[in-house]
């Protein structure tokens, strides 16, 4: 259940694409495996950032910070979110979280099975225990967490290389026409917000190309 | 079904706030009597006007239309959405249309029994027929079809006492911090969004008060 990859198997696939300052990204990748699994589905797990393509549409920061109301709104369905399914739940001090370092290490976990074990302690280092994602010590600890090599990993994370597939990552999301997240695709097909996993899902099970 | 009224009964009820240029309002309406009944929740139907709202957001025409991306996949999900209801959809040549007339008319029928089947008629003639719904005599042929005195409502409609209900009701919105539409109120629990419909049933029947 914690594989990843590249969706080339046999099963039909969703993309699931994911920023880690999102907040309904946080019960999306906490749900995503399981309810994958069930349907016979691979997830390919695609970080990208959010940043550049808000900035494209002249925001300079979340809409939940740019437009109050929809922030309001925001908070409050996250606490009804996480309690319905069973998730812990406390509104960081600070956001959005800058989650530049976090998508670099997920880069650089495409496709390894470590990877979703990866983005779901960075989401709960964010929304449950309020940590600063941004902190190399914070991911330090997360990647520490799941045995693997938290320095070497910190530091290819931030090779030139590396980079490059953020960018090409965020290349592919623009490219998809992608503006928000989490967004699932399959194949060109969007699905934008965690409460269309489902039929997201049923797409990809009717056919559609992952 | 087809029974409007006003939060006051003894079931649960889900107040279903629309505006008649929202596209996602348009399978929304198509379904919630429906749903509802199903559920053993009583609906009140609250129309509104979204552009005073989007102007206090600095908004000055419909998001799908400053955002392009959100409305390319505005437009692709109202496609999938409708074939998966079984409801007609062709997009409209000018979007949004002017809601207004058709919002006082619907205010006029607030509590009547008259008023889902007028709300359902408006939303098929906008987003299936593609007629103008700001015209006049699209709003008298809906209402005739329905077998009312087009003319008298529509005079009514236009009067001083009932647009002072319709700015009343955008107050009431206003005041619940409505942003967007489809929105579904229990108390002052906000549910944003046609696929939240369920949630706000769900919510409704845990024992929040309408």
């Amino acid at each position: 259940m914690t594989a990843s990859n590249d969706g080339s198997g046999s099963l039909p696939a969703i993309h699931f694409w994911f920023e880690f300052a999102s907040t309904y990204s946080y019960p999306a990748s906490a749900r995503i495996a399981k309810v994958a699994e069930v349907a016979g589905i691979e997830v390919v797990w695609e970080p990208f950032l959010l940043g550049p393509i808000f900035r494209d549409q002249g925001w300079n920061d979340s809409p939940f910070n740019l437009y109050p109301r929809k922030g309001a709104y925001m908070w409050r369905d996250m606490e009804r979110l996480c309690e319905a399914h069973g998730l812990p739940f406390v509104r960081p001090e600070k956001f959005p979280m800058n989650g530049l370092l976090a998508a670099r290490v997920a880069v650089l976990g495409k496709g390894e099975g470590w990877l979703p074990d990866f983005v779901r302690a960075v989401y709960h280092a964010n929304f449950a225990d309020g940590r600063d994602i941004a902190d190399p010590d914070c991911i330090g600890d997360i990647l520490a967490a799941l045995a693997l090599p938290a320095d070497d990993l910190i530091e290819r994370a931030g090779s030139d290389e590396n980079k490059k597939r953020l960018r090409e990552q965020n290349a592919r999301a623009d490219a998809l026409g992608i503006f928000g997240a989490p967004t699932f695709s399959v194949g060109e097909e969007l699905f934008w917000g965690g409460d269309r996993m489902g039929d997201a899902i049923a797409f990809a099970r009717g056919g559609g190309a992952g």
